[in-house]
């Protein structure tokens, strides 16, 4: 997807959304939330809705999401002590690998101030080998497509 | 102060709150939110009081506040995605420097899980000099003394 | 650029080098370095070869780079305490813009564990607009076209 | 032990060094090294230690070191790009815990930038209650007394 549609994304384009408050620490010396941050924040909440939505427990289930591949572009600038919100799509549902894409807004803007994701490939948590996405994590996933 | 009195901190010994999602790089490979992140909380909850109930700005304030001693007292585990509480008290304004402690809760518990806390002596943000706290900064810190 | 071209990336290249002890808080619950932990360290390569080899200063610079886009491909999993060779390649070099790539290598090995990068749009650091690349900075730049 | 001592240290008093490239998101918007950092890399030069010296696996072994309470005193600031030294001491060897200190100093410098340091107590690493620290663990440590 080229970078002017992801600019285009609104509120509405997302099935799920969570408010980060920013920390001190976030913003580099630039005096804005830098770049890795964001990441940080994708992981969140990719983690949170697997755990809460998605029937996953990362100590103990026997499959776990690894990130294979990752992006995201940037579009204005966010820094602390602003609380920002997270939208979360899947872009991609496979047998064994899930992509993400979440929306990064500040209050009250339907615009977002960056678009990221990532895919997870599914594997066993002890061998790590690529293996089917159980169904009850299918269905969770399923429903934010 | 001993371990045992900060053990003995209720929700009502602070003065100011914040609630901050925890992240998933928040967990180490042991499960539970790493040692070192606490602190990072520690300078959101400061920096966002400073900011927002004592008028400093820290991109242009002419003083700003250099940590020169922290610490942190851990008795119960925290880990992602639990949303934590943290309350803010002022346990010494000095001329030029000021120690917070900040208590760190989880939801609908009145014990802490941590303690913890640090000392800021104010400084000219160009020469880092130490410099007398301005009255506007001390008006805001003296209410959570 | 396609995932399995980068994948065939060898130490030959990339024509600038740092080597980066990993952190204990870099893994995360997984027991591997976390996904994000990658973008710090390209933002630290990139930062230190612009300050050593392109004159800039952080601090004091009238251009700054931010970053509007970034991207990663995970082809082996890295953990605390290895010891990371991270190589820095420039890809594209426009005339307020330039585009790096950084492979991510273990002692020994000549393929890369990961590859990724981001694209900088200098910018002037006070009114935050795209400005074009000074002649130092470009030169400096260039070499590693 | 007083703020006066610990600004004191050389680097003899610590028996086990490493080195640390600091990294570009470890300054804060005041253009330094964080607080909290400081913290990051403590826990970094302890678990090599544990893992290198010790005999400990932070994946396998079944015994994990918790940390119950951590500080820090800052001398004089530190900044990206600096390469960091790290002295490690232990200061206190008891039945399940050990309590370690490290001294963080710039190439070429006697004296420390910042000293802290924090306490671990030994816990099964499935049941997470306080056990003898074993043998081979408790001789590692001693090395550093």
């Amino acid at each position: 997807m080229s970078e002017i549609d992801l600019k285009l994304r609104k509120r509405s384009d997302y099935g799920y959304f969570l408010s980060y408050r920013t920390r001190w620490s976030d913003n580099d010396q630039y005096s804005h939330m830098n770049n890795s941050i964001y990441y940080h924040l994708f992981d969140s909440i990719v983690n949170t809705y697997l755990i809460e939505q998605c029937s996953q427990d990362p100590a103990t289930s026997p499959l776990i999401g690894l990130v294979v591949s990752s992006f995201c572009q940037f579009f204005s600038p966010l820094s602390f002590p602003q609380v920002l919100d997270l939208g979360l799509r899947i872009t991609k549902l496979g047998k064994s690998s899930v992509s993400y894409e979440i929306g990064v807004f500040t209050e009250g803007k339907d615009s977002p101030a960056a678009v990221g994701g990532y895919t997870h490939v599914f594997v066993g948590s002890k061998d790590r080998k690529s293996t089917a996405i159980g169904q009850k994590t299918r269905d969770g996933l399923a429903k934010l497509l």
